[in-house]
């Protein structure tokens, strides 16, 4: 069994990486987005394993101790975070998950998952991201500086990255990442099975 | 200006590498098919640089002195090679080029550019591969043993490539390379100017 792909996307707050993600699940059905877990109490409708995986906040701390997360965070009294070990059991199954993340937990990943696929999407210009940053209608000239440079400093960190994709349209960004996926499948190193077939 | 990207479709014989190739250059019109280069007269219609580059006895035996070919031949006292400084022209011009090759000539390749995206196209099984060796009629069974034979040892060789890629249908196939160009175009490494462009 050919172990699974992990197809990460991150990129300066204000790309529009969730706009993407949900597009490249909504046209490939087949991958996996990487779930949360939380301990906060599910809403009615919300299942385990699908919107989140629910634990007990003893269960999350030992998790903590276990060092399974790649990022976790409390809001509101509640715990949130990435379980790795989730995602490394449906790898090994072979199937691919998709991980939206932000640059910081990023860094993590390809830490303890660097047969991974990086990719980092940039905006087309500063410009334009600054506009997507003040069409939020939430920010002062000063924390519209502010935020632009730290806009900046993680576009910095995309140079870590082994793809980038520029969001200039969102049907484009994601034809761009179902070719890179495709592409990844076709690895040699992925294949090994098909060459164990042909002649043994 | 950013390097283009050579290109190398190569596989073992009777796996359709012709077909593909076509059908890619159709359907990418951007992208050069590498030329060779020949001593023989052009017929009418033909021109330099577009069918082939005609030059002269002595330019050939030139050439090879030069090692500027990554592979030649003579047939009927007439010289065919592939001519390395002219895709080099190309890819430095920042175009990409298609270089459709043999299974050796490909392992030259790789050495003298090492930062070519090199394909290799497999049979969907080797049984395909016997029915279309076979349908080609030229065949005795002793020759179609011998030819399947060094299928087997040409397709040992592909484990050296990047890329694999099933010709079950050329359509599937020629999907497959075409999203390997894209993604290897999302290469960091191939966008470096972006970067500049956005941080500078």
């Amino acid at each position: 069994m050919e172990r699974g792909l992990l197809i990460l996307v991150s990129g300066a707050s204000g790309t529009g990486k969730g706009t993407v993600c949900k597009k490249i699940l909504s046209d490939m059905p087949e991958i996996f987005y990487s779930i949360s877990a939380t301990t906060r109490q599910p809403r009615p409708g919300e299942v385990d394993g699908v919107e989140y995986f629910f634990i007990t906040k003893e269960e999350f701390k030992t998790w903590i101790a276990e060092d399974k997360f790649l990022e976790y965070a409390e809001v509101y009294g509640n715990f949130y975070g990435t379980p790795l070990h989730k995602i490394e059991e449906r790898l090994s199954r072979g199937e691919n998950v998709l991980l939206e993340i932000d640059t910081q937990g990023a860094l993590n990943v390809m830490k303890k998952v660097p047969d991974g696929i990086y990719i980092f999407l940039l905006p087309p210009s500063l410009e334009e991201l600054k506009n997507r940053i003040k069409n939020r209608g939430t920010e002062t000239p000063e924390t519209l500086e502010r935020r632009l440079n730290a806009a900046k400093a993680e576009i910095e960190i995309g140079k870590k990255y082994q793809y980038v994709v520029v969001n200039d349209t969102v049907d484009e960004a994601v034809k761009k990442i179902k070719a890179i996926i495709s592409a990844e499948l076709c690895k040699t190193s992925r294949n090994e099975k098909i060459f164990e077939d042909l002649i043994g």
